[in-house]
């Protein structure tokens, strides 16, 4: 046994103890006649120190020849500190080293192990191994096991079992490109990485296992944006015999489970909720952040028909007010304008209205509108004094799109988006379909399985695009955590659905033949839910980004650069997976 | 909500109750004006009754329509049931129905969903969702899901956390082949599917996290023999700063709580342990199954140099003593014969010898051996008065293996290998090398990062092959369930031992490049264990067959006949992927 303790553990009581710690050097004081090394292990850090005095010269000697991330063990007593170190755990003691032990020494590292590092992205990735040795990244890494475990007992809790699918499934051309696996002993074919194991849950529920979950890779093979990864975490679920009621009231539970267990937040009121349709209206978004107000303002009654074309001309006019923003500059008021104009955001302009103290406005289209109208305006987005307006018109779509982008910029402007702070929404009734311009047809929103409502089932022959869907997602401070739908149980509306998604009787009997067959058996009532559990941790550690929640995450181009991956197989590989390259090497 | 209570929770005291169940039919018994149905959910059945007196004719008219399998909502009063059946847990109470709701009808399935079922393995596997509804098999995953949540319960007892490692890796040529994944984005670049989380679990020690584990699917690209699945899961485990004794105590505890909380066995003992030279010595096997004795007995002091040259020209003779087993008939002894002569086996002949009741000795080779050499051997093996002695010859290794196979079929024959008895062995000093006559150069028995006793250390260079390692397996049973090593932390060492096994500096630096330079950073003394998750829940199931622990299994040629996997890709996908087949359609 190398140790007796943790670096975390020693305490006031322990002094006199003889003591045996292993761990790195974080640091090293060299005050001559005196050393003093914090070493640190995933549990803390303690001070040591050698005095000649007390331990002679020769440990003294041997502690000085230590550096930063060797690898050492201590032997010693546990002495009380002069200075007492109210930051740290152990700050009340020190070992005195009586045996310095090299266990192994280190190169300088690359970068700084510590709280603020001096290395860049690029290089901390190259060097993830020491990345991992600081504490805001292996705070995070804790943070997801203990929510890995805590999610499994309220499973536990609540009866559900946990069943492991396939990794190597079938690809199925629809929907996101999936990464294929060429198979060695069945020639010419090639296995898929399941985008989620939905077909296999849905399977679960035919074999009556009626509370389904499990913890699960998944691989998406798409071009990569910030903060995805091609192979990525899903906390997978399925439950039978169940309405959306039952559904929405058992994963409410564990996501209150989590926050209460793993970050001591308790929600004691149901979660709110809200329909797509309301938060498209209020939010402009699907997942709208609820930590903080500055819903949306429809202006059209008040802004339309007073000449100004650009009103006139829109579908809509909608405005959002930041209070007590009146006092904004010319220069604040013009990066605004120029925030909204990026390609990101992509709106041709952005208006404004400054509600003064003085009980005046003060507008971008002064123009058009007469302090009379800018009241109305105000009125009706109830601005009060000292409050400012910002106004987008447009197409309906694409200008709560871009409003949503102001608000949330806005919310983060002002400190209205607390990381500490958790507001989580159920959305509930998304459509059933979407339009897509490219190939003129409806999409399933969620995906093929998802029911419609049945008050809305008399809406499929002849507006299908406002039949709404028995389908929910879970969003918390903005972000999408987790969604999914009650599925279809019939065969003949399953069937209906393929047709109305463009399906030939063919397609859907080659895709999802195993499915429907698995129908004619038995299928319970069944629905579920899938939580995103990257983004699931980031969020509930406070961060927008997922990247170092996962120990070895990929770059932008799906490269992991510490392993060098992906790379080339040599030809006898290739040749006994029946596979050539068509690459030619530039 | 489709329920308010499943088919397995009803008893006595809840007669009375009004209750809704939902679940599939099982059995239907239709006596005119009374009918029966089994209702079946995956907690248990209840019976249902529909007599015309008491709930009319509409109502036994509608349960009269259903199925088997059909899946139905069954209304109703608990009430007392005239004949208890003590068997099932629900047979005090039958359901009075008051309402039956086909919820989905059923075809009638292609085999019966009973514990013995009339389906082949497969129509079985075909139809698996259905086979899932059995409750040998449903019960078979039960085992499984909660033998992976008491895994993670005893994990986060002693500090363990969980992390997961990247499932798109780098492939490396060297061991078992790997399942590749082409890179679109990185063309003519491919991804490997881990064999096993080896070198990152190493890395995470470097990083700090000294107490790693993970339940995590492992691929390997094995021409399939029967019971090896191209995916498998394994419980992944590594720890730093200890050594060989702590990781045997750590994970001993592990199995002593499965063993435990999951089938109710209590090992009171600290499990036996075993050199890997004395297992060979007395069972021929690096993972004996010690529920049973019949070991090993080297009959070269008396019976060689007698005349017999098939043992006079033998390494070995080696004996087992079957107990009991002298009044076994000339057909019972030849089928011994025909059954090491098989070529699984491979041995060219069998030699017995009877211990009969009245002292005299009766063996297939008297014509060498009179009564008194004949007693010598009995002597030799510890054989009693109507013993039967079983004798191979030949070259050592050889007639070790085949000897063991002939000590477990034997044991089989006597029953003498009870599924729920449970014995665990450690195996401990595995050899660190093994010559590989093909290749002509030496193997790394366990991996290349293994570390050789210290003890051991000046053979390196001189015998190589003698040289222990600190490696180590888990036999319960007869199975390997797990198995592992300390490792080399040293990069010398490391270096030393790429070079015996005939790694060039630059195909190390090119395969294991990242984890040397890691080990530069100051790696902290580490050594792990994986156990074969499959197979241990099989173990602990008291199956031999790993095939019905798996939700979705593959078949010997790596297919799911269920959802006909692997497949063709269509050129478009393949174009995408900058890959064509070479694979010449027949």
């Amino acid at each position: 046994m190398y140790r007796s303790h943790t670096c975390g553990e020693l305490r006031s009581q322990d002094i006199g103890q003889k003591v045996t710690l292993s761990g790195w050097v974080q640091t090293i004081r060299d005050k001559g006649n005196l050393v003093w090394v914090d070493l640190r292990d995933r549990y803390g850090i303690t001070q040591i120190v050698a005095e000649i005095e007390a331990v002679g010269a020769d440990i003294v000697e041997k502690t000085k020849e230590l550096g930063r991330e060797y690898v050492v063990q201590i032997k010693g007593e546990v002495i009380a500190r002069h200075s007492v170190n109210p930051n740290m755990s152990t700050g009340e003691i020190e070992i005195k080293a009586e045996e310095v032990n090299i266990l192994n020494a280190s190169l300088v590292p690359p970068f700084t192990i510590e709280d603020e590092t001096d290395g860049g992205e690029e290089l901390r990735m190259k060097y993830r191994y020491l990345d991992l040795r600081r504490n805001p990244v292996k705070d995070k890494l804790l943070l997801r096991s203990k929510v890995s475990l805590e999610t499994r007992k309220y499973f536990d809790s609540v009866d559900f079992i946990e069943v492991e699918t396939p990794y190597l499934i079938k690809s199925t051309p629809e929907g996101a490109r999936d990464f294929v696996v060429p198979s060695r002993m069945n020639e010419g074919e090639f296995y898929a990485l399941p985008q989620s194991p939905q077909t296999f849950k849905q399977l679960l529920m035919v074999s009556g296992y009626d509370r389904y979950y499990q913890i699960v890779k998944c691989f998406r093979d798409e071009d990569l944006r910030a903060d995805r990864q091609p192979e990525f975490t899903q906390i997978d679920c399925e439950m039978a015999f169940v309405e959306q009621e039952d559904i929405l009231q058992t994963f409410e539970g564990l996501v209150k489970h989590l926050f209460k267990s793993c970050r001591g937040v308790e929600f004691t009121e149901d979660f709110p909720r809200m329909t797509y349709a309301e938060a498209m209206e209020r939010y402009g978004s699907d997942k709208p952040d609820i930590r903080f107000e500055m819903e949306f303002c429809n202006l059209n009654a008040v802004a339309q028909g007073k000449g100004f074309g650009v009103f006139d001309s829109a579908e809509l006019v909608v405005a959002i007010n930041a209070k007590d923003c009146a006092g904004y500059t010319r220069k604040q008021l013009d990066k605004l304008v120029d925030w909204v104009k990026r390609p990101q955001i992509g709106a041709k302009g952005l208006i404004y209205c400054k509600c003064n103290e003085d009980g005046t406005f003060k507008s971008s289209v002064d123009k058009f509108f007469d302090q009379d109208a800018l009241a109305e305006w105000a009125k009706a987005a109830g601005a009060e004094k000292g409050d400012l307006l910002l106004v987008l018109s447009g197409e309906t779509d694409t200008v709560r799109k871009q409003m949503n982008e102001l608000r949330l910029h806005m919310g983060n402007e002002l400190g209205l988006r607390n990381p500490n702070v958790f507001k989580p929404l159920w959305v509930v009734d998304f459509p059933l379909l979407e339009w897509d311009e490219e190939s003129e047809r409806y999409h399933a929103m969620h995906h093929p399985f998802t029911s419609p409502k049945e008050e809305d089932l008399e809406l499929i022959d002849t507006e299908p695009g406002k039949v709404r869907a028995n389908a929910y997602d879970l969003a918390v401070n903005g972000v999408e955590i987790g969604g999914g739908s009650i599925r279809i149980h019939n065969k003949d509306l399953q069937a209906r659905m393929f047709e109305l998604l463009g399906f030939s009787d063919e397609e859907a009997k080659k895709q999802f033949g195993f499915l429907m067959n698995a129908f004619e058996f038995g299928a319970p009532p069944h629905g579920g839910i899938a939580f995103g559990f990257d983004r699931l941790v980031a969020t509930m550690g406070g961060s927008e980004s997922i990247r170092d929640y996962i120990a070895f995450p990929k770059n932008n181009s799906g490269r992991d650069i510490m392993i060098d991956s992906p790379s080339t197989l040599n030809d006898e590989q290739l040749a006994e997976l029946n596979i050539q390259t068509t690459h030619t090497v530039q």
